[in-house]
């Protein structure tokens, strides 16, 4: 064992960690199409905020981020201890995981899901237990999510990589029966007919995950947060940062949050792109997932009418030599033949198509 | 045992959180010398950086933080590979204690000193042992940290809430003999003789954490770093959560410190005005640490040359009701009949000057 072994945490010594979608440089130019931002860049408002708030930059921020609370109170019709901030919802997800769950008490997850709970989990020294799908129509698995008997589950909702959204009514009817923390991860609920928000009246034991990086256009600032009984925002509390949202941040967050207008537009731009290229995809054959986000999901077709990881994969490897980027999952058989497209501006879905036509032509001549 | 305490997980159970001191609203009128912000803005070249990012806000930011890594490897003379970049220097620190320590690796730290390590430490599982000061000398003790056994250990340098400033010479003694993980923490160094970054040469298990809150006045932007051998750093990356920095905090970090006229101007002024309050505290007979950060750690003189836990706590609200903050910390035999003071403005400082006469005048009356 060498000097760093020898004196590495238990936990770090079988750590995977998190790898997340390629970041290309500005100065790249390519179409990026991989890790489902926003098309639209943020509220104008944004700016004037931030603009504002430059000089109070020596100062310490908000350690409670109270103001941006309170906003987000209103949106929601709850109150202020229902809301905790988190450095983007990747913040919240590992304050709910160092809560609820431990080498004793463990987390649950769907799969798949959002590999980053798995590396959540092997850092915090928790078993996780992954929740399988029955197959790709992604169905809601009710029973074993109950049966599960995880202290902590994390169901993302709607589902990603699949885009599928998931019945209120599945959602509940699991709420009536699982016994442990319920963590709903929405970072993609602002493009689904419904949300869980309802939900929290009736059960103390449920967490609500949201990101301002998808349909507020903020990747780039870090900003989410989580709403649930004021009893686990106390808890979850305990266990944050001080000092984890910047002053720009909090300003930022509130100012887009503010513009509903704006949002509603992009939003509704954003469906109607996703709803028109899922019809485009219907229409070549390719079997594609119903989807409540602002990605689409699938399944690509071809030579001689084959769906495989192999077709995903060249798939892939073609865009990204023309400069488009997007996803695939290799590593699960329920997503290896399939690829996940964020949702750009209508005029980007149509460069890609056009490029997918190009593949097309070049399947066939294979 | 209620329905939260019986899924939460072990280390939550027995959790002491940080509690930081006052951020009162701006709406406040009060003399903020309480947290050691810098009385100054930041550089002016922070606006144009971040009004430039805020373009870029609906894209997610380089996860690596790969520019303002190169830009701190440059002014350090050392490589990228010898940096990981911190959501304030908290961040880092909370890293440290997840990679090396756990239930069975006991964490160190001078007692007293910064009591986030305390709470870091809580939350982690790891039990953590305060090594004391002999008395308020505040001199190192640097046979009892060799012997500490700790797997790692948090060494505040210049040390606070006393301002002490260790010899360079004391610090390469321990870490010619301590045998686990040291970390320097040197949030407030910018301000001292001398800094420790030339021992990273000799020791591969030196961690320096560095903020950019105090010297770089970016309190509010939360960034902080740490320098180490590319072993280490590679460690604690994948403990660091993805995309923990965001875009305006890597573009405003590098802005102010490549500004090196105006980072020596503001730090001139600031130990200009230190020396000169140092002298008057002397000047009264007022015990001063001599400091080598931005605050002043004095112990004040109440009636009939009465110096105690009573006479500070008495000018802490005497100052608070007079709209002054300032620090005091009653916890602690060696502290509790000081009082900590953030470096302001010489005119701020002046203003302080005469409260603390009219308390004196007071006092005497009393």
């Amino acid at each position: 064992m060498d000097f760093f072994e020898k004196h590495l945490s238990s936990t770090l010594q079988a750590h995977v960690p998190y790898v997340p979608g390629k970041q290309p440089s500005l100065k790249e130019e390519v179409l990026k199409l991989n890790t489902n931002e926003n098309p639209y860049p943020p509220s104008e408002s944004v700016k004037n905020a931030i603009f504002e708030e430059i000089e109070k930059l020596r100062l310490y921020p908000n350690p409670q981020s109270l103001e941006l609370r309170t906003c987000i109170a209103e949106l929601h019709n709850l109150s202020q201890e229902q809301i905790i901030i988190g450095n983007g919802s990747d913040d919240i997800l590992n304050l709910c995981m160092r809560c609820f769950s431990d080498h004793q008490l463990k987390a649950g997850m769907l799969d798949p899901s959002y590999s980053l709970y798995r590396s959540l989990a092997s850092i915090q020294g928790s078993q996780i237990l992954g929740v399988p799908f029955k197959d790709d129509d992604f169905d809601l698995p009710i029973r074993e999510i109950i049966e599960s008997n995880a202290n902590i589950f994390f169901l993302t909702s709607p589902h990603a990589p699949s885009g599928k959204e998931f019945e209120l009514s599945s959602l509940k009817q699991i709420l009536n029966s699982y016994e442990g923390i319920m963590v709903l991860d929405e970072a993609y609920v602002d493009f689904a007919k419904e949300n869980a928000v309802s939900l929290l009246n009736e059960f103390d034991n449920l967490i609500i995950s949201r990101s301002l990086s998808k349909s507020y256009s903020l990747a780039g600032l870090r900003v989410g947060y989580a709403m649930s009984s004021p009893k686990i925002i106390s808890i979850l509390d305990q266990a944050r940062e001080v000092y984890n949202l910047d002053r720009l941040a909090q300003v930022g967050a509130q100012a887009v949050l503010k513009d509903r207008k704006y949002f509603e537009f992009t939003k509704k731009e954003i469906i109607k792109t996703r709803d028109q290229f899922h019809q485009e995809l219907i229409s070549w054959g390719w079997r594609t997932i119903p989807s409540g986000t602002n990605f689409l999901f699938t399944q690509p077709v071809g030579k001689a009418n084959e769906r495989s990881a192999s077709v995903a994969g060249n798939l892939f490897e073609f865009l990204l030599s023309n400069k488009i980027l997007i996803r695939y999952f290799p590593e699960n058989a329920l997503t290896s033949s399939y690829v996940r497209i964020s949702i750009g501006k209508a005029s980007e879905i149509s460069i890609l198509i056009d490029k997918i036509k190009l593949w097309q032509d070049q399947e066939i001549r294979r």
